[in-house]
């Protein structure tokens, strides 16, 4: 299966959440560190627990570049593990000018075979044209983020009256044309925004994060998408899933997978519930 | 010496050119490329030809991470190579939100050990707040860069009537004031936006792409740097340097480093010639 049409079945069948493997070392149970590349063995639990209930996997670059080349070993093997069935999300935020973002394309899409990837719209059209060249991968570009500090730029006003993100949201819209491989993402935490907009975004594929941890309601989210009969979404839980088992002592609890797949499932009959009110 | 001093004992000097170690497996030597980490080789043998003449290394993760493990293996044992001596710029371009920078900082500068790294405004603050605390290095926020499409955003005008490059170094003045480890980048392209902002920049480090295969000129940045007394800028050239070596058959000579020493060389005395007039 494509890429991209990996991403369209699993939301046209309902699936809409998307397990952030933002794997910590520091918060991963004791017994796991003694063993070799702990991190890949704590993604694999719990993509053995999630992989069937799963809309996509997203790994976050940082949380596995963070301990070098350690780090993107057990990156690079998770990929491997979830293998060819399953939108897989590289969450990098890269972007720079064009013959040096097409090498960050080659890392991503060609090295660790992801099947999308986030982006940082900054520097414009050029900085994006490498990635859109993947035609059947499925590009983010950031549109309105999930932080507090989205004010600082993002939601400034244009002398056109427009927010920076609206117009960055324009762009996508004008790029995606081209070969319809193009999203944005949008933070959940921004209910009001998404609302406003949701007639600008039309049928453009949302990846949300900012649910759980970050205080974003899923409940909102669905309820609106729902009322404007939009299904091409994908909201990431990162956290509030793989460390669903309770904490004790800095390390989570050792039944982590089973609490994550429970929390997958929670989260999964609230959005059926909510999408068929 | 902490990396900040690095980087103003190189300027102070009037060492100004950042060479690019943005290398590139297809261009390098054939006879590099049938021995071990030929990416390092080629690499060692610039770094020994420009070391006493260079201001800055920068290296773009990206060349690096195209080539996955092994590309990221090429880059520790480079920066390793490089020693502490010289200012090392890790070309990164990252930003995502807090807790996700805190890990981009951790790799960048705690397991890759650059001195300075490059960041994406667009998420704001908290994006860019992770990198600061890390007081002695030094980080350069994007504002104008070099990139034909730098126009689709960064040159927007806000309601304000400012530019959003220019709201970009108001803010990255303001966070300066914090622990003076900020800078910006600028691109040489843009020399008309780089004179009308010389006052908004006042002594804020600038690191400035574009000079060569891009276009720039050096004479127009050093000759107006100059009638500013303005010193605290490291201007990078990559392909003019490391491929100074004419081309044949698609990689270039085995004389690449000497020709590189020779290019560097004459940038210099170009440099040392402008600042003097």
């Amino acid at each position: 299966m494509k890429s991209i049409e990996k991403f369209y079945s699993a939301v046209n069948n309902g699936k809409h959440i998307c397990v952030g493997l933002d794997t910590d070392i520091e918060k991963i149970p004791e017994h796991l560190k003694h063993l070799d590349d702990p991190i890949f063995l704590f993604n694999k639990a719990i993509i053995d627990a999630t992989r069937s209930e799963a809309a996509a996997y997203k790994l976050n670059f940082a949380f596995y570049e963070a301990s070098g080349i350690e780090g993107l070993t057990s990156l690079k093997k998770t990929i491997e593990y979830i293998g060819d069935e399953i939108f897989i999300i590289g969450d990098a935020k890269r972007g720079d000018i064009g013959s040096t973002s097409a090498m960050y394309a080659k890392s991503v899409y060609d090295y660790f075979k992801c099947d999308s990837i986030t982006l940082h719209p900054y520097m414009g059209y050029d900085s994006i044209q490498p990635f859109l060249e993947y035609k059947d991968k499925l590009n983010f570009v950031l549109a309105l983020t999930s932080n507090k500090s989205a004010n600082d730029f993002e939601s400034l006003t244009l002398s056109t009256n427009e927010k920076l993100y609206q117009k960055v949201i324009g762009k996508v819209q004008e790029w995606n044309g081209q070969f319809c491989n193009c999203g944005i993402v949008f933070g959940a935490t921004q209910i009001a925004q998404l609302q406003e907009n949701i007639q600008l975004i039309k049928d453009l594929p949302v990846l949300l994060p900012g649910v759980g941890a970050q205080g974003g309601s899923l409940e909102e989210v669905v309820t609106l998408f729902r009322q404007n009969h939009f299904t091409s979404y994908l909201i990431n839980a990162s956290r509030s899933i793989i460390y669903a088992s309770p904490a004790s002592g800095g390390s989570i609890g050792n039944d982590f997978a089973e609490k994550a797949a429970e929390e997958l499932n929670r989260l999964n009959v609230e959005i059926a519930r909510l999408s068929s009110k």
